[in-house]
């Protein structure tokens, strides 16, 4: 029961609202910004002139413009200028990436991630050689990290790490590489692998403009990123989604969590590998199986057939509980779910209600195997859009 | 993306939030207004005398002052002036009642629900009824309704209605009887039982300050109420929670709604008293297993035992999605729970993750069995608490 804000709180949030819209949308006619932010046009000029004036989007004559009459000047973010680091530890690989505002990659890194390997110093050598290169007038407003706690042992078995332990070194870690550099850099804020691709794929991906959205993440391990009335689901101590611990099969193998029958003893990496008589482990040996499977390895299909039926029934629980107007499959389900395409849609068909099911669309996501790392790159950029002047300030 | 509101929009939000603490809190003083609602004294002035104008409070000077100098006036809500109707429509009885601005039952009627019976008009007679007694001078402010799509039928056996056309029913014949006394009533607001059990725990029970809430309503079937991040998890189409559809038993017994396994089937009415080998139907068979169970009978104590293990299975599974600083047990859940607790907390250890569980507290209603109604009245006065003087006006 807050009560309202004050003139100064009000312009500062209009910056917000303001830089977020070409943040997100790209470069905008100040007509349209106008048009859709529901200000007037000169509010719109004095908001633009501060911005402009912090140095995070710069105007220019449209590239277009052709009629006869004054141009509307086009508001765009200064990516190259203005940046965030964006990292991502998954099980098999680490990415890093140095992403401009308006969410433009400038620059990629990826290694694979071996047996219980350092996590940190790989993506710290890549800020210490991206900040030695970069110019003197670019600032950096943020990173984020993209975290899963699964890793894996040198005999190939995934186990569940200390993710609060984790998530304090790696920020640590890399806070304190990136402050050899840039004196007030702010902390590296970490979230959870499937939170930040389901935020990614809402922001910039298949999701926009889904208010109700399920993102499943597999890699090794199953995650969920829960989006619900346009807001995550992360729970009382932000540990919420994790629905591979959902246990479908009561009589099902022991999971690691130390649960029984948990969904991701049906659909993770185990289960479609084992099922398919192979060794072998990571998304390519998944890969490996769904090839197979359509060229026609009868106990690949059967082995994809299988996992499909288990992803179907797990998701037709989850859309009975959320009633969500996408469900998204992500990391290995990506290819498992198109794979078995027939067996998900039966099973939701015969377990969800009608009401709750009939307008859900499944689908994978637009920015493949890199929504963690944008994801990540919008927890980066969240300070600088919430009160823009404070953040390019610092 | 919006922008921010008009000096207009912010007084008509303001009068709003102070309404709805006063409501919500009870009488407060001014002084107290000032310091909660983080607005100056002269402010709350305004927004005090706009709502005492519009009949929606009065100001009295507080019944213990006892210090020196000037007392700070008491802003009480018009309880007895403004009211609003709150109905619920659960599968063996009908309750209706007239709410007073503040939460103050002023009336208050129960029928049981007969297999396959009319559920409006027991509750328009309720409604005509009242209106004939009450002043010229009262206003009534919106109507909202509790409404289970379960129905019983003369064998006794539940099923699952249509959701939609109850609802359209219901809202249409208690409109229509409200209006003959009332030109501008507006239309009956109608949401699920489980959802406004939940917002009544979370604005007036035992929920108050939790922001992830999980209320199960058991009434023969389950539903929940789920409260994420302070709001209401209602899904796409407005059908999220339907918790009892989870199917936690592949192997399990067929379920109305056409899947097999549902969780329902293991915690609902039948399963309870299928496996105490009992008759009988509704809230008191299910309260008879639990007393039996309590005074010794072995058998109803093996039933609520292995009813309590698939409650705490299903809880566990909810509590691994959402991570909930709470859980309600709800309806006819309540007993069951209360005497099966050692099988709940057993359940969630084993099959919980520690970093979703460790914080949860397992609860029962503050508000009991009529959470449903007073979280009919919360709907109903939405629309005031949203806007006091259209509202009002009107």
């Amino acid at each position: 029961m807050r009560a309202s804000p004050t003139q100064e709180e009000i312009r500062r949030h209009n910056l917000g609202v303001l830089l977020r819209y070409v943040h997100v949308k790209g470069p905008t006619s100040r007509a349209e910004l106008t048009a859709s932010l529901g200000l007037n046009r000169s509010t719109i000029g004095a908001l633009t002139a501060d911005l402009t004036a912090a140095g995070l989007v710069r105007e220019e004559l449209p590239r277009d413009h052709g009629r006869t009459g004054r141009p509307s000047l086009v508001v765009r973010p200064e990516h190259e200028r203005v940046y965030a680091y964006a990292f991502a530890v998954e099980v098999d690989r680490l990415t890093a990436a140095r992403v401009g505002l308006g969410g433009v990659v400038l620059d990629r890194h990826e290694v694979p991630r071996g047996p219980d390997a350092d996590v940190v110093e790989p993506l710290a050598a890549f800020v210490r050689r991206t900040e030695s290169a970069v110019g003197a007038d670019t600032v950096c407003v943020g990173s984020g990290a993209a975290v899963s706690a699964m890793a894996r042992r040198a005999d190939g078995r995934v186990y569940l790490g200390d993710a609060a332990e984790l998530e304090e070194t790696l920020a640590a870690g890399l806070t304190a590489a990136l402050s050899e550099f840039r004196k007030a850099a702010p902390p590296v804020a970490v979230r959870n692998v499937a939170d930040l691709a389901a935020l990614a794929e809402h922001t910039r991906g298949v999701a926009v403009g889904c208010d109700n959205v399920i993102y499943l993440h597999g890699d090794a391990g199953v995650g969920g990123g829960i989006i619900a009335g346009g807001r995550a689901v992360t729970g009382h101590g932000g540990h919420g989604g994790e629905v591979g611990h959902m246990v479908v099969n009561p009589q099902g193998r022991g999971c690691g969590c130390g649960s029984q029958g948990c969904w991701e003893t049906e659909i993770g990496e185990y289960a479609l590998l084992r099922a398919a008589d192979r060794d072998g482990t990571g998304r390519q040996a998944v890969s490996d199986v769904v090839d197979a499977a359509r060229r026609g390895d009868v106990v690949a299909q059967a082995a994809v057939r299988q996992v499909g039926r288990w992803l179907g029934f797990g998701v037709a629980n989850l859309v009975n509980i959320f009633n969500p107007e996408m469900v998204i499959f992500g990391g290995t389900l990506r290819d498992v779910y198109l794979a078995s395409a027939t067996q998900v849609r039966e099973r939701l068909t015969r377990m969800a209600l009608p009401a709750c099911r009939e307008h859900v669309r499944l689908r994978t996501p637009d920015l493949a195997d890199d929504a963690p790392l944008y994801g990540a790159a919008e927890l980066a950029f969240e300070r600088l859009l919430a009160d823009p002047l404070d953040a390019a300030a610092a």
